[in-house]
Order: structure tokens, then C-alpha cells, then sequence
């Protein structure tokens, strides 16, 4: 059990969405405040009444705030993040930039991380049988497709932006980054012409907040 | 053709995501402020190259910002206009709030109004052969069972909640709503056992701003 009196990450070690959230701790400094618990989801204890209790949808990660609530979505809980520790902004000050932050952020998440996610749990083994009691693989296939998409909208994204969604870093490129990652993982290579974008990645990898985590 | 001076929404009347949009600005008391420019989705006008010119990814609705640029995502839009205008706050203020917003407002979006718009476009004739040109009706029906899923995840939250993320009115509470219209024009019934559903939706149907847009 966890002491209430510290903000806390239910994560699952490897896993890109908590990943997510690792790095937008790291880049505000604040790694050391903030206890992790890990989440066995390969035994699905994500899926026991306990972690329903905490997150009705049964997914990491979820971050207890220091006020004992529980808040799920990688979004929201960077938000909570933001706004709570010093450090320069993730999800910007004026409103252009909350805008295109947030607009950015989205297009990383349902053109990339999500429909790499949809591609690797429904038209591959994914987590195997015992989590995947559901699989559309004509859907799932269709994401793939989609992803690659994705991936040539950034690119031509990037070839004239050094970041995702601003002058500076935020959590849109944070959500980019992990989806690659996860694309890596499912099998979803970047096409070789991509230049931009795998330019962009060996950029970003080399920041602290995608390699201390 | 618009003035470039003022602030502008390209929208499609009666369609559930820019209805969002108006919500917020009616919120702000700030509608007065905005000029509307209407796209025919029915004769895919935001299948152009125009109209991806300012949203890649082909949907309405899109703002035009007062800096000249083009936002689109709803939740994006909506953090845009709650930092621009002032009135109450759709998005919150203290950390704790903008979690809590952006998380309530992600599970009405990916459990209500996305799962319905999947529903719709995929098992449904949807918007007709013209503007379907991809189905995927096993995926389009497991989707229905998760609005329904959704509904009835939201009828236990507002049994001891009177708005769907805080204390008080946000832009978690516009997204259910026109997430619950939605499913009513794509015919999913909210079953009638869902008293708390049912009522806080005849709450909000009495709120200005669902109706004034
Ligand atoms: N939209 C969520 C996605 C969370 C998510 O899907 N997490 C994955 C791990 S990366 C998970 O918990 N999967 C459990 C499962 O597939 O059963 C977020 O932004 O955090
Ligand atoms: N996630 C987007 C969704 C936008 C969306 O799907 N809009 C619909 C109208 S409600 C649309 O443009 N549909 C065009 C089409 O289906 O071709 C948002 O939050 O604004």
C-alpha cells in the first residue's frame, strides 16, 4: 500500500500511455515527487474491482492527486501535472497555444498512439488470448492504415516546425514520441522517405525526459 | 468570403461536434463576437482541398482564430475560447479541476460521442453512400454496445453528481449532451431505467445555451 500523502502513478513499466505521463514528470523536474506503483496488467490486475474502483475503464496509467483523487487519460493527468508542479509549460499560457497544443496533442493521439493501439490489439496477437477477448481484425487492419497515414501528415508536419505543436516542446510531441514508440513495437515501421519525422525522433530521443524515464 | 479581423467558425448546423463549439461561445456569453460560416458536409464541401487546407483531417468544426490561425478538435477549440473570453470557466482553474474536466470530458467523447459516431457511420447508412465510403459494420455494432455501456457508466456518476465533471458546469457537460443527441438521431434509445441519465439531460436541456444555440 502507498502512503496517501504523496501524488501517486499507476503505471505499467514498458507500456507507452503511462510513458507518456513519466515524461511529462520528468521534463517539470519532478520525477522524486511523485511515488509509482506498478499495475500487473499481464495478470490482469487491471481488470479486478480493486482497479475498476480507481478507473472504471481499466487502463494505465492513473495518477492519485495529492487532494486522494483519481484521475485517468494521459491528457488530463498531464494537465493536472501542468498546472500542479513549476517547470515550463506543457500544455502552454495563451490561449492560441492551450489551442494548438491541444489540437496537436489529439491528432498525435487518434492518428498515431490510438490507431497503432486499435492495429496491434486487434489485428496481431496483441496482449494475447487471456486480455484480448475481443478482436475486429478488419478494423484493426484499417488502423494500420490509417497510422501510416499519420505518419506522412507529421512528417510534412515537421518539415518546416522543429516541434509538434509549438515553438517549444509539449505534451503533443510527448504523445507523438510514444506513439512511434508503440508503432516500433506493433510491428508498424516509418517508411524510410519519412525524413522529417524520423529526423524529428532521433531529436527528441536524445532528450533527457525520454531517456531518464 | 469572411473578414480576417474577426474570429470565425466554420460549422455545419445540426451536427453534433460544432454544436459543441456554440455551447462554449453561448457559455462565455461571447456568440456575438464570433461570425459563422457554414460548410456543406451533404455536398462534401469538407472533402476539398480548400477546406483541407485549414483541417487535414476533413471535419467541421474548425475556428478560425483572431491570430489568423486554424483550430480544429473541439476540446481544442473550447480550450481556445475559455482563455480568449472571459465568463465562467469551461476547463477549470485549479489543477484538480482541469484533471477532472479533462478526463470526464474524455470519457463522454470516447463513450458516448465517438462510440455513437462509429455506430452511425459504420453500421448505419449513416450520411449515405456519397460521404460512406468505408464501413466496417462489425466494428460500427460492437460500438453501440459501448455507448450503451457508456450510458449506463454516466447514470451511476450523476447519481450523486449534478454536472458530469465538477461542482459546477463544464465542457465535460457539453460533450455528453450533444453526445446523448447524437445517439438519439442515430436511434440508440437511453433505456428508461437510466433515471439519473434521464433527468440531468432534462436539467440541461433547460440551459441556455443548449437552447439559445
Ligand atoms: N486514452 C488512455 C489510454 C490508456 C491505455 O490504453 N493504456 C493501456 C496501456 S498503454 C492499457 O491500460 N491497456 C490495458 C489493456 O489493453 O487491457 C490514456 O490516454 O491514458
Ligand atoms: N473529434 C472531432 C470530431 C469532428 C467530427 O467528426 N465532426 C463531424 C460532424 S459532427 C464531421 O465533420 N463529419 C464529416 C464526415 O463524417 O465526413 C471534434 O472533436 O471536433
Amino acid at each position: 500500500m502507498s502512503s496517501e500523502s504523496k501524488i501517486a502513478l499507476y503505471e505499467t513499466t514498458g507500456f507507452p500511455n503511462p510513458a507518456r505521463v513519466r515524461a511529462a514528470l520528468a521534463e517539470k523536474g519532478s520525477l522524486s515527487q511523485v511515488e509509482f506503483i506498478e499495475v500487473d496488467v499481464m495478470n490482469l490486475e487491471h481488470r479486478t474491482e480493486a482497479f475498476y474502483a480507481i478507473n472504471p475503464l481499466g487502463t494505465v496509467p492513473v495518477l492519485r492527486t495529492l487532494e486522494g483523487e483519481y484521475l485517468s487519460e494521459s491528457t488530463a493527468i498531464t494537465e493536472y501535472i501542468d498546472a500542479f508542479f513549476d517547470g515550463p509549460s506543457l500544455t502552454g499560457t495563451t490561449p492560441l497555444e492551450r489551442g494548438m497544443i491541444h489540437m496537436m496533442q489529439r491528432r498525435a493521439e487518434a492518428m498515431v498512439m490510438d490507431a497503432v493501439g486499435t492495429y496491434f490489439h486487434h489485428a496481431t496477437k496483441g496482449l494475447g488470448p487471456a486480455l484480448e477477448t475481443y478482436q475486429c481484425s478488419e478494423w484493426g487492419n484499417h488502423q494500420k492504415q490509417r497510422a501510416l497515414a499519420g505518419f506522412s501528415y507529421f512528417n510534412q508536419h515537421l518539415e518546416h516546425n522543429l516541434y509538434v505543436a509549438a515553438d517549444t516542446f509539449s505534451m503533443a510531441d510527448i504523445t507523438l514520441f510514444y506513439g512511434l514508440a508503440f508503432a516500433e513495437f506493433a510491428g508498424i515501421d516509418i517508411p524510410a522517405e519519412l525524413t522529417n519525422l524520423i529526423g524529428w525522433r532521433q531529436t527528441m530521443s536524445e532528450r533527457p525526459c525520454f531517456s531518464a524515464s
